[in-house]
């Protein structure tokens, strides 16, 4: 397979942009990554788009891709449409790779792209909620109804609820607690993780979020699930981010700043067996091998934080710590902007928001930015950072993630 | 690139099936195509699903492939979930094939599944609409209602029409019609397409309509859109179908059949110059090129006719007849199972049936068990087919498909 290279990345702030539909914000993303790139729309050779729920909040299904490009003027290139949940742009930009890898094209565009925020609330929760398996859950409250009780657990997407709120704070409530049990990780440090992800994001013009907050007002803010309060929890929000990913050659000609693709790795959860470890364990193993790289390599990383103690527990995952230290990892300051491996710098999903189809390709602009030491106030490692790396999840079936990508990028 | 074989190919039957939901379908199709490979889950490195309408008939979305191949016992193999309208599935087969071209992986799964019947029909036809650009559909009808007209041309799918008909066949209906006065074709010619898939279907156990009509019949059934009538049209339905790809190392283990993909190209259409061909046109050219063959090498042919006139369009298209002489070419019975170059022997979307994002796949199945020879009273050439195409368009923006493939395999 070939070398590839990222020459491009753009993206919008990620907000709430209730005068802005999905043509506008994938435009804007895609015109971003072009100036970027300095390539033109013929140069584009294939297109791969991440969305989740446009279907679900606007009714366009099935060739988004179309929609937003076409009246850009792209010429009858391969458009893909694609989703994978909150991993749908990731998996964009792995099919992007894999064009551009195979040596099928030269130059293609990834775009992750989502338009969450309507003005009916409950269809944003609907939408969001058919990122797990509705016959399970229907099954479930069958189940349910049959043993006489008013309802199963699951359900709707938390329709109702608080705007932060939503099924899977349940899952990470669950987990957040099992980690305190099993390793005496405190409130206080999933509370430390929220305010290092508001710092960030306050440095950051593209995030939704940018106020700061202390301990005490993470902790304070209301409860959505125990622990978590609504600022440890990941918002929606509307936004996009794309790439223009090239062969080798092409790169050469085009940046003097190429960023190459060392791992793209995507997975599924899966049932596991007692002790097995969990899907970003397992997917980052294969990159790592692929990369041929270790964690202790990492200069920067963006990972899945949807809630405040998932970045904690996929610190231990990715071994950027061992198992049971990611409290004491985020105590040390080891992964603040100007730590030993910065987590998250971008403000992460928690901060800087997390459009779900968009976060994918987010994540992967912000470690290129780094990579290329672009980032101003929230430049880590001086702007020598080599490797940096994307973890990013979506979906949830049985306790896993549906779907995880893991990409390892280097300059 | 590495040489793809496909080594097994499997479907359900097409049709309207109340009983059973997505995973039931997909997982018909895909215990069919492993029985025929000759192999077990854990050969399976990859999965990439095509489905158009999950989302708007069952609220399911984003994570369909998981949903239905999880339960089945697949490990965490990287699966992709992609729409592209009635190419959803074609698209997923050429992902499937980009993974194994590429080197990545050595055995990969393609499925194309549909559920579109419902309760309510008209949920499945606000499904099927949504293979259109909506906004610039609003946009329509924002501007019609400025300049004080009732309602625009267009809409929402054509719910309360009769079940065969949607908003598709407004814009084939046209185009016939364009057909008829420039070269003369008949609604005659039509029916006589719609004759031959009837016959052919009729032969095909898996189609969904297996009743055969006279000219007269097709003729005098209800008229759509004039020249069509009802048995013009694609009908609606469910079903799946899936194929299992290789490299040639393993397929050389796996069977002595190995049916090679030798062109998969995927395009989108494009705002045209006067005069300049169409997208069939141009994606056939690169597959022809790609493939190093011509319309004079191929034995079998399943292409797009989700209405009678545009099997007879895509003849000139694919250049199995010169332009204007498709109406010719029916009449002549060259494309009949005995014919110098059959077309549809399954029975085409007109009869086999039309689950949106089950058809690529679906046409894919039949040329492969047409080249090794295993079609029964619907087997072309004798047995001796040595070269397929598939040609396979999905959505329509201003007049193009959205998305349109065009595969040929070789054995």
């Amino acid at each position: 397979m070939r070398k590839v290279a990222v020459v491009g990345a753009g993206m919008t702030r990620f907000g709430k942009w209730m005068d802005k539909n999905l043509k506008d914000l994938g435009r804007e993303a895609v015109e971003a990554a072009m100036k970027d790139a300095g390539v033109d729309k013929p140069a584009i050779e294939a297109a791969v788009v991440g969305n989740a729920t446009a279907g679900l909040i606007t009714g366009q299904e099935m060739i988004k891709a179309q929609v937003i490009l076409r009246d850009m003027g792209f010429g009858d290139i391969p458009m893909i449409n694609t989703e994978n949940a909150c991993a749908s742009s990731s998996t964009a930009f792995h099919l992007a790779w894999l064009y551009v890898a195979s040596g099928m094209y030269d130059c293609v565009l990834a775009l992750g792209v989502e338009k969450l925020y309507h003005e009916d609330k409950t269809r944003s929760f609907r939408a969001i909620g058919s990122a797990v398996d509705l016959t399970a859950i229907q099954e479930l409250m069958a189940a349910a109804a049959a043993r006489g009780r008013e309802k199963a657990e699951g359900g709707d997407g938390g329709s109702g609820a608080g705007e932060k709120r939503s099924m899977f704070m349940d899952f990470y409530a669950a987990s957040a607690r099992e980690h305190m049990k099993r390793y005496g990780t405190t409130a206080v440090q999933f509370a430390k993780v929220a305010v290092k992800s508001h710092k960030n994001a306050s440095l950051n013009e593209y995030a939704q979020y940018r106020e700061t907050y202390s301990v005490e007002d993470i902790l304070n803010s209301p409860m959505v699930a125990e622990p978590l309060t609504r600022l440890m929890c990941s918002p929606i929000g509307d936004g996009a981010a794309a790439l223009v990913l090239c062969s080798e050659e092409k790169a050469r000609q085009l940046t003097t700043k190429p960023v190459w693709v060392t791992a793209s790795i995507l997975g599924s959860g899966k049932d596991r067996a007692p002790g097995e470890p969990g899907v970003t364990t397992r997917m980052a193993k294969k990159a790592y091998e692929m990369a041929g790289v270790g964690p202790d390599d990492l200069d920067v990383v963006e990972l899945h934080d949807a809630s405040a103690p998932a970045e904690l527990i996929e610190y231990e995952e990715l071994g950027l710590c061992k198992l049971g230290e990611g409290g004491q990892l985020i105590e040390e300051g080891a992964t603040e902007i100007m730590g030993r491996i910065p987590v998250n710098p971008s403000g992460g999903l928690l901060s800087k928001g997390h459009p779900i189809g968009a976060t994918g390709c987010a994540q992967l602009t912000e470690i290129v930015w780094q990579l290329r030491g672009e980032c101003g106030d929230r430049q880590v490692k001086g702007g020598n950072a080599k490797v940096g790396l994307t973890q990013n999840g979506g979906g949830m079936m049985r306790g896993e993630a549906a779907a995880l990508t893991v990409h390892i990028l280097e300059r």
